[in-house]
Formats: structure tokens, sequence, C-alpha cells
């Protein structure tokens, strides 16, 4: 992987370290994203499941080749774009998790056509019959995954359904590879303790391998049974029948998986420096360079237990400040003020301080950015810059 | 400007109409926006003040070309990487109109050193002395603005406010030159009767001609007194003792601005073209490819008297279909829904068939895309591709 090196481009040496970069910019602590890569691999190791990481929400291939460090791997991506990009850096095993859109089964097998084993997603018979045309049209043989809806979050087809039995006939009669199902538990994202967690998960186990079942007692292989969510696998106990897991912010983790129960603050590994550029003592704010352009306008913690607003405030080192939060965004403002009802005392943060805010939702967050400003722990030297993609 | 040939992207023949565009593609109506821009113009033609358009929303060197047909007139900016763009697109007359983080008043007056008249605000003897030692420390001359509160909203000093000499006096200490004051009532956009709206626009305007007089008392000269928001401007009934008017989202509308009042559905000139991609008839769900990834996460409807979900939903003239709007978003994915308590029927929107969609907020949508695709009123034909900037 040769890119690895292309790709890395060293901050200019007069912004080496987080005291001087430009602000807002938008901050990876590789320690914390590597533990929570180890974490979840360690942790799926006792089943018997490959990890099928989603990319959505790093959109880097530095990121990506710190999850295959030897050789690309399977992966999951939201956009074909994503596709293409991660295809042109050597990743060749690709699941598109978004219901094929009919226009764009021509540009998902054009990949295949170039090598790529691109999978996409669909749950209706004219998706299906869209996906066997432009195979036909392309010369390229298509493979797909029906989507299963496990938890009534989002599309798909609910076990049981003979749709699933017409989708399928609809892909084998266009020629069309039929891989498997897949789902995603995405209620999950609204609970938050670990038994509640292990129900959502054996939710999503349970409708996948019935889904899965109903296909082979059709006379269809389906050897592909996939599942997944961050919180889904972190707290799964049982995977019997499932082949693959899925999941996508574990490796920077965010507020909202916090207040899942996902992990703890220190892990999260994305953050957004900024600088004071005002203070209104006599209303308990501080005012900085980042306001939701920078931070997105994610509220995910709003209908949580603990409303974070707009994200945590941290020091250089990545430590919380109690109760500091910003409270209110606009375009390029943040105001920091004390979580309300608090008792501590409002940090002395002077005009041209810095501070790190852990962010709602990693994915929004890190969208709203170029790249990745690469820093290891408490250190605040920016060790290298790591370009993230964006579009579709 | 030669630049506008060179930067308008013809797109490419094979993709020219709305209904063979990839999706999600931010659309922009040109004749909706022409029409808001010399409404707005036309509006401030009986005040004896100028307009300086704020180009945060539309971060577009062809928006700002369509501001200003004949030569380059007077922008306010966000950002310095702003600034930059629109320097290098001929702009010479450009407010930064958020308060100067200290790090960046070198960066601000290496643009005064090519010739651009960079005016910077700031509302704290902190920053004048950083400003006025970036200047010394490049032999360049700065010039300031001081930010005025006029309602609470965020930043800025209240007129009366004896920092506000201070900060003139570390200004004029430093070798900084005072151009005068600066505010805006962010609070207007929680307003939505023509009454409240002209009461904070007076708002406005008292606290900068205070200030401006108070400064003009201790010796300042203050010839800039600067004012605005898309609302205010709207409904400004005196602007005595105003010589600026600022506004950025008038160019194109949202559905916030339709919630306050000040626009019609029809005028909103931005949109997100999307394809559906599955129905959920059972729940009333129509899916689509554009999710917050392409929509943002701003709700900024959620605290109106009519919240809008995540945008209204439109055919591909541009026509509201009645009651639907996008009720939900994940990264990818929309859900369209019909609002609550409605008893239109859901249109037949096939899988495959395409929709365009009106947000809550411009600059927060138009942010999540590369490029406008524009078209001239119900003609599906993209006539050319803008590009946008982005970045700090």
């Amino acid at each position: 992987m040769t890119e690895t090196t292309l790709l890395e481009q060293p901050v200019d040496a007069a912004a080496a370290t987080l005291g001087e970069l430009e602000t807002p910019s938008l901050v990876l602590d590789r320690d914390r994203m590597e533990r929570n890569i180890a974490r979840l691999r360690g942790r799926l190791a006792k089943f018997d499941v490959s990890l099928r990481p989603h990319l959505k929400t790093a959109k880097s291939i530095d990121v990506a080749q710190r999850l295959y460090p030897e050789a690309p791997g399977p992966i999951t991506v939201s956009t074909l774009a994503e596709a293409e990009y991660f295809a042109s850096h050597g990743f060749s095993d690709i699941t598109y998790a978004v219901g094929l859109a009919p226009d764009k089964a021509e540009r998902a097998l054009r990949l295949r056509g170039r090598g790529v084993d691109l999978k996409v997603v669909l749950d209706t018979v004219d998706q299906a019959r869209a996906l066997a045309a432009a195979g036909a049209a392309l010369g390229v043989s298509p493979a797909a995954l029906i989507e299963i809806d496990s938890d009534g979050h989002r599309g798909g087809l609910a076990p049981g359904d003979p749709a699933i039995g017409d989708v399928a006939a609809a892909l084998r009669d266009g020629g069309v590879e039929l891989m498997g199902v897949l789902t995603h538990a995405g209620e999950s994202y609204g609970l938050r303790t670990p038994d509640a967690l292990a129900e959502a998960a054996e939710g999503e186990r349970a409708a996948a391998v019935a889904a899965a079942a109903q296909l082979r007692r059709d006379g269809h292989e389906c050897p592909v049974v996939s599942v997944g969510s961050t919180p889904t696998a972190h707290f799964a106990r049982n995977l019997d029948g499932v082949t693959e897991m899925r999941a996508g912010v574990y490796m920077f983790f965010d507020l909202v998986m916090h207040g899942i129960g996902v992990c703890r603050l220190d892990d999260i590994a994305v953050s957004v420096l900024a600088t004071v550029i005002g203070r209104k003592p006599e209303k308990g704010w501080i005012l900085i360079d980042a306001g939701w352009m920078a931070l997105s306008r994610d509220r995910g913690t709003a209908s949580q237990a603990v409303d974070q607003r707009y994200g945590v405030v941290c020091d250089l080192e990545g430590r919380p400040y109690p109760d500091l939060l910003v409270a209110e965004a606009s375009q390029e403002h943040g105001i920091l003020a004390l979580r309300a009802g608090s008792d501590q005392p409002l940090p002395d943060l002077p005009v041209g301080a810095r501070v790190r805010i852990l962010p709602n939702h990693a994915c929004a967050t890190a969208a709203q950015h170029e790249a990745y400003n690469v820093v290891r722990g408490a250190s605040p030297v920016v060790e290298t810059r790591w370009p993230r993609m964006r579009g579709w």
C-alpha cells in the first residue's frame, strides 16, 4: 500500500502543535482510535463472525489502513464515491449499504467491471430488475444483498414477508448473484442499558437469520448474514448464524455513544480545536471561533439522559473542563457555558486560549472538515494530516 | 472579471437535466435568486445605506458576481478562507465579521498587505493589542470595527459600556484605523411578525448609532455604522445614522426565513435533488437517498410555529407536495412522510422517482455540497455548475 506514504501530508513545520494550527481544525487522537479498533476486534474474536468496518465515519484511506495494517479487507461504505475512493486505494471487498437508486446501478457495476467485489443492497423487485438490466447492458455480473428490517427503523423487508422471495426470484431471473441478507438495528441508538442493547442485538441477529433461513428454504444459498451497528456490535451476546458484523463510529466514538454507554469520554478520538475570541462574564459565556460549521448541527445527545448541547469542552490535552459545554452555536461562533445547575466555576480562559470540543456525532462533525490533524494522547504535536473524502 | 467564465463549469452533456444528475445534488434556481437579490436592493434603495452582502451562505464567486454584475463591491465574510477566496477573484472591500482570534491577525493583515481593504471585528483590548502588534510586525496598517451587542445574542459590547472607549483607545494607541461599529440582531431569527421584526431592526439601529455617538464624543471618527441580518434588513422602517446593511441568506432564503415571514416558499432558491430508494406504505414512508449528509442536521424550524422537520418535499419543477416532509434523516437516508394530522394522500412516488427538498437553513445545507447545479425556474435543464469553497 504505497498510497499510505503518499497520502500522509506532513504538516508544515510552522504548524506542528495544537497551539499553532489554524482554528477551527479537526483533531484525531490516534492512540484512542487504535485502542477503540483493538477493543472491537478483541470483542468479536470470541464469535465466529468477520468484521466489515463501515467507513462512512472516517472517509479516510489512512484510517482504513489502520484497520487493516497488513492488507485491505472487507469494508462497508455509504456512497458510491466512497466505494470508488477506497477501491482506488486497493480495497476490493466492498458493501454499499444504502438501498440502491436504480440510476446508480451502472455506476456501481463499473466498479465490478474493474474487479472490485462491490455488493449492493436492495429490497424491491424494481431495484432488482434495474440492477439486472444494468448488468446485462454492461456485461457485468452484479451481486446483491437483500435489506432486512429488524426494528422498524428505516428500510428493508421484515423476515417472513413473501416479498423477500419475490426480490430473490427477480435477482435470480436477472442473473444477479444473491449474496445474502443485511440488516441494521438503527433503533439501538435510542437505548442505554447493556440488557436493552443486548436485546436489540438479539433482535437484529434473529431477523437476519430468519430471513436467511427463508431464502434457503426457497433454494437460495445466502452465504452472507450481515448485521451491525456500533452499539449492538459491543453488546451482542449471541451471534449464531451471523457471518459478519458491521460498525463504523466505534473507531472514533462520540458523545452519543458515550450517552448510550458504549464508551467513556476519554475514548472519544475526534475533537475540534478552537480559539477563545470573546468573553461575556456577566452571562457566564466564553465565545470561541467554532460554530456549527465546524461542529455540525448534530444534537444527538438532546434526546439522551444527559444533553451535551453542541459538545463537551476539553483542554489541549483532551481533559474535560467540569460541566463546560458548547451551549449555543451559530455558523462560526460557539458559546461556552456551564451546564445548567452546575456549581463549578467558569474556567479562566482568556481571549486567545485554545480548547478541544468532543462532538455529539463523529460522522457529522468530521464531515465538516477536509482533514484529520493526527496527535497521540496528551502530546500537542501534530504528527501528520490525513485527508478526508466527501461527496457522492 | 474573466474568472467568471473560467469558473463556470458546463455540466457534461450526459447529465444536463435534473432527471439525470447524480443524487443527492444541490440545485440553485437562478431566477429565484436573482429575484431575491433584486428585492433587497429595491427595498434598501429608499434608505441612505449601502448593502454589504454576507457571502457565508453562498461561498461562491459566481453568486458574488450576480450580486455585482458590473464590478466587485463591498462584501462580508465569516472566515479568512472566504476573504482570501473572494480577494483572489477581485473583491477588495471585505469585512470579516467574526471576532478576531489573536492568532489570526497576521493572516488577516497579509491580505491588507496585498491591497485588500480587509476590516476585522473585535470587542476586547487584548484583540486590539494583538492586531496592533501584528500590524507593526508586518509593517501593515490594520483597520477594525468594534462589535456592538444590540440584543444579548452573542458577542459585542453594549452601547454605553466604557470598554468601548478602552478598545478604541487601544486601537488608536496601536496605530489601528477604527472604521466604526458593527452589530447583528441575531435574536431576530426567533421572531415572526412584521412589528416585532421592525422593533428588532430598530434595536439594532439604535444600539449601533448610540455606540457610534459614544465613540465620536471621545474624538473618534467612526465613519461606518454597520447593522444587519436578513430579517431586519427586510423589516427595518428607519435606518437613520446607519451607513451599511449586511445580510446573507436573503439571496437564497430557506424554511427558517419562511417561518419568520421574510419570504414565500416559492422564493427559496436552493434545494436538494434526491431519488426514491424504497417505500414502506404500511408506515406511510417513502425513502430517499438524501439524509443529513446532504440536507445538514439543521432543524431550525423545530422551534418555529410550523416545524418542517428536515425539509419540504417538492416535485422536479419546485412545487411542494402538500404536507410532504422529510420526517427523519440518517446519514444517507431520508424518510418522507406526511405532516402529522395531514389528510392528504401520500404521493405515488415509485422507486427511482426524483424530488427536490427545500432546506431549513440554506447556509448549512449548501455547505454540505461541492457545487450548485444551476437551473432557471421550472426548467429541468442544468445550465451550469458553480463551485463552492469551504474550510477556514
